[in-house]
C-alpha cells in the first residue's frame, strides 16, 4: 500500500480543474501499488485514479506506459485510460512528481485465483499480446537476463544474509540461464508483472488489467512464464498443474504457441522466478526508510525456482495430452 | 494511512451479499484513519466505507459510536450512516474483527483550513452539539484529566527521551489542571477529535463530519478547545487569532456560550493540548511494529500548550470586542 506523496488541497483542485471532468467531490489515498502514490478521485464526471510516479519509475518511460494504455484500450483491452487535460496532455506534473489521471476500472482482484480465473487470465493475456502487436513504441526489459547480472552484483554477499547459500544458488542459476536463455522466440509488448493484484474480475468475467509500469518489449512467452509463477502455485508452495493447464490452454485458444515457445517454457519460468527472487532479495536488503510497504518474501520465489528446475518439459505444466 | 487487516475475496463477497446493496464492483483499501482498516467499496447500489475496527477501539464502545452516527444523521448532521444488513444489524464481524459498512460522504478534507473554513467548522461543531443533546447513550471520556494521569505514568521517564525536561513540564501542567479543571460546564456528546482530516468540504460548504471513534460525553466547550488547537495554529506554530475568532463567533451563532464556558476556555485549551501531547508522546515511545503510520510530532502540541499557558483570558482567542 502506498501514498508516498501528499498533495495539498489547492494543488489538487487546480490539477483537477485542468481536466474536463467537473469539480472534485472526493479524493482518497489508496493502498494499491508498491511503486507509486495512488488516489481514488471522484468528480462530477465520474471516478478516476490519480497516480503520482515515485522515484522507482523512470520519467523517460512514462510516455511509453501511457501511450500503451491508450493503444490497448482502443483495441478492446479493458485497462485504465489516461485522461487528456484541456491542453491534450496525459503526462502531467503534481506535487513535484510526474502524474497522470486515468479512468477507474470496476472489478476486484483475487488473492487466490481459482481454475476458472486462471483460464480467464490466460485468455486475457493472449488478447493483450495480440492487441500490443501494432504498438509502435519500444522499451527494453531492464529486468531480463542482462539486468539480473548487475542486480545480483548489487545484492552481493547480502543474499546469504537473507537465506544461507542463496548467493551460490543464484550464481549457478544465472550461469545456466545465460547458456540456455532463448533468443529467437516471438517478441512483442509484455506486461511483465501480471500478478493477481493487477487483474480485476467482476463475477464470472475478467474485467480489466492494470499497472502497466513494468511493460516492455520482450518474448511473449516470458509473460506467460511470469503468470505461471504468480497464478499457479498454492500458498503451501505446491504447483497446481490444473491451473497451469487452464491458463495455457486458454492462452493457446487465442494465440497459438509455437513448439519453440513451449520447449522454452521451463527455462523462461526459471528466469521469471529468478527475476522476482532477485528483486525481492534486493528490496529486503534495501528497505527504504520511507517505505510503507512490507518487502515481500524472497523465499517464495526460491521455492518456485527450484520447482521449475526439476521440470523436464512443458508437459509438466499440464499440456501433456495435447 | 492504514489497512491493517486483509480481507479475502470470498469473505468480502459474502459480507457484501449480507446487505441489500447489490453486488460488489470494487474495493480499495484507503489511506485514512489511524486506528482502523478502511476500504472504499463500490457496489451496484452506491459507495460505502467498510471499516474493520482494530485493537485500539474497544469493542464494547462500538454500539455507542454506530448509534451516535445514526442519531446525528437523523437530525440533519451529514456524517457516515451505518448500513443495516439483511438481519437489521449494523455491528458485524469480518476477518476476525468487528466491522461496519457505512455510507460514503462526498467532500475533501483540507490540510490548512482558511478563515472561512474555520467559521464553517465552528458552525458545524455547534450544530453537532445541539443534535447530540437527545442522544440517550453515555460514554465517559477516557482521555480527559482522569485518564491523563495514568497515561503520564505509563510514559514515565520516556518523556525526557523525546524532549529533555518534558516530564517535569507535564507534571507541573497536570498539577495546574487538576486544581483548575472546570466541573460545572454544560455537558453533552463531543467529537473529541475533530481535526481537519475529519471534516469534509465541498466548494463553499462543510459537507460532513467523520470518524466518531473518540466521541464521548464531556464538556461541550472542551470540544471547542480541541478545535482551537487543531484548526487555529499555523504550521510555524503561530496562533491565528482571526481563525479562532471566526470559529468561536460562528459557533456562538448557533449555540450560545455561557460566561463560565468562555472563562474556562484557556484552561480547556491547555487540557486539550496536553491530551494530544500525552498521546503523541506515548505513541512515539510505543511504536507498533505493524504500524503503517508515522507517529505524529509531540513537540507541536508542547508549543501549543505553552501558548495557551500565556493566554490571559478567552479574549486572547479573538472575542475581545464582544
Amino acid at each position: 500500500m502506498a501514498v508516498y506523496t501528499d498533495v495539498s488541497d489547492e494543488e489538487l483542485a487546480d490539477f483537477i480543474a485542468s481536466y474536463r471532468v467537473g469539480a472534485l467531490t472526493s479524493c482518497k489515498g489508496i493502498a494499491e501499488g508498491v511503486e507509486n502514490s495512488n488516489y481514488l478521485v471522484h468528480t462530477e464526471a465520474g471516478r478516476y485514479i490519480l497516480t503520482l510516479y515515485e522515484k522507482r519509475v523512470a520519467r523517460a518511460d512514462l510516455p511509453y506506459f501511457l501511450a500503451l494504455m491508450e493503444h490497448l484500450a482502443a483495441r478492446g483491452i479493458t485497462c485504465p485510460v489516461p485522461v487528456h487535460d484541456r491542453q491534450g496532455r496525459t503526462l502531467r506534473e503534481l506535487a513535484g512528481r510526474p502524474a497522470a489521471l486515468v479512468t477507474f476500472l470496476d472489478g476486484v482482484s483475487v488473492r487466490r485465483p481459482n481454475i476458472g480465473q486462471c483460464a480467464l487470465l490466460g485468455e486475457g493475456l493472449a488478447r493483450f499480446h495480440l492487441a500490443g502487436e501494432t504498438f509502435p513504441m519500444q522499451r527494453a526489459n531492464s529486468l531480463s537476463l542482462s539486468g539480473w547480472v548487475p542486480l545480483f552484483a548489487a545484492i552481493g554477499s547480502g543474499a546469504d544474509q537473507i537465506i544461507p547459500g542463496l548467493g551460490a544458488e543464484i550464481e549457478r542459476e544465472l550461469g545456466h540461464l545465460t547458456q540456455h536463455w532463448p533468443a529467437d522466440l516471438p517478441q512483442g509488448v509484455i506486461h511483465a508483472d501480471l500478478f493477481p493484484d493487477n487483474v480485476f474480475f467482476l463475477g464470472p468475467r475478467l474485467s480489466g488489467l492494470i499497472d502497466f509500469y513494468f511493460a516492455c518489449n520482450d518474448m511473449l512467452a516470458y509473460d506467460i512464464a511470469v503468470c505461471l509463477n504468480a497464478w499457479c502455485f498454492e500458498t503451501d508452495a505446491s504447483f497446481n498443474v490444473t491451473k497451469a493447464r487452464a491458463l495455457l490452454q486458454a492462452y493457446k485458444g487465442v494465440r497459438a504457441l509455437s513448439p519453440s515457445e513451449l520447449d522454452a517454457m521451463p527455462t523462461l519460468a526459471r528466469g521469471a522466478a529468478l527475476r522476482f527472487l532477485l528483486t525481492r532479495t534486493y528490496d529486503r536488503l534495501n528497505i527504504d526508510e520511507g517505505a510503507l510497504v512490507k518487502p515481500k518474501d524472497p523465499s517464495e520465489y526460491l521455492r518456485k525456482l527450484r520447482f521449475h528446475r526439476r521440470v523436464k518439459s512443458y508437459r509438466d505444466y499440464g499440456l501433456g495430452e495435447d
